[in-house]
């Protein structure tokens, strides 16, 4: 059976969130027919509502309703964390174990990809690097964000500041049979004295 | 950090599909913020056009946009598949191993939910039963699929049809061990001669 047209559209509408296949994007659509009107309404005014009052500060990147993020107007200055996407802000957020400002890239380098350090939201970290003491930069582990970190850190030691990696290694809570052999190599290399 | 208001309420509308978690759902709005304008009216548009265009098939109760069905306008009608979902009609399509039609019921009983026979879409099923040979019951084979099996075959027999249940037991391709208890003693106590 062929599913209905209006269907398959919005199938393929889900289909572009991340991680949502075939089969997901046919169920959430399956579930919009057995919502209310209003919930359908709701919804679309909630689409809408986050493409127009969500913008990027203008100075760090991340996401914000105003000109300047509730971050950048609240923390030290000292410290910038830099990561790739806004998500990456609220994960770090969500520990309270850091006080400081933030950068989003809004993205990584990755030659594979065609992405380039044009691409990336750079020009204004380097315009906001005047009296900080530390960048930190917690791009994901892996190929992309390591290049991205290695960028990074020759393109602000030359402004005489601390530039730092976040720590890698077995996560915590996990366990050594199942960590790949990188992250085991790294966490042997980077080993630690008690 | 708190989300964003906006983020926040598209993500409570991500939240309403079925499986899908307030992380997950904070994922999809992210996602939201980063596609085009034109992206986001073509996302409302499908859902809106899905409540409007989709309806039910005043024969079956599959959706459809029109007033019946493709499947009841060309299919045998000496076989009744009963399913609690439409989506459980386009799993049997899949196959390709059945030309009858279908009857779809919106649902299985359930005493715990609060869902009897009232809630079903029975009554267009009990109207159509003149010259059918046999109804297939192929709800869930779960605790609620049963008793509807159970509730519907009580319900069709006086009218002389043959009520048939779809075959349980172990899934093709799956393993003795890690089926569960209730499957495996299911599949010993229907087991054919060979």
């Amino acid at each position: 059976m062929k599913e209905l047209k209006s269907i398959a559209v919005l199938a393929g509408r889900f289909g572009m969130l991340p991680g949502v296949g075939r089969k997901t994007a046919l169920r959430y659509a399956h579930a919009v027919i057995d919502m209310s009107e209003q919930d359908v309404d709701a919804f679309c005014a909630a689409l809408r509502e986050v493409k127009k009052s969500v913008k990027l500060c203008s100075v760090c990147g991340n996401f914000t309703d105003d000109d300047i993020c509730d971050l950048c107007r609240t923390r030290q200055k000292k410290q910038i964390c830099v990561v790739s996407y806004p998500k990456d802000v609220a994960a770090i957020e969500k520990t309270g174990a850091y006080d400081g400002a933030y950068h989003v890239l809004h993205g990584t380098l990755s030659p594979m990809n065609n992405r380039t350090p044009d691409d990336l939201n750079l020009k204004p970290l380097i315009d906001r690097l005047d009296g900080v003491d530390e960048v930190i930069i917690a791009t994901n582990p892996d190929v992309e964000g390591e290049a991205t970190a290695v960028y990074l850190a020759r393109l602000i030691k030359p402004f005489g500041i601390k530039v730092t990696r976040i720590a890698q290694g077995i996560s915590m809570g996990s366990e050594l049979e199942y960590a790949d052999a990188v992250t085991i190599s790294q966490a042997l290399g980077r080993r630690t004295v008690l």
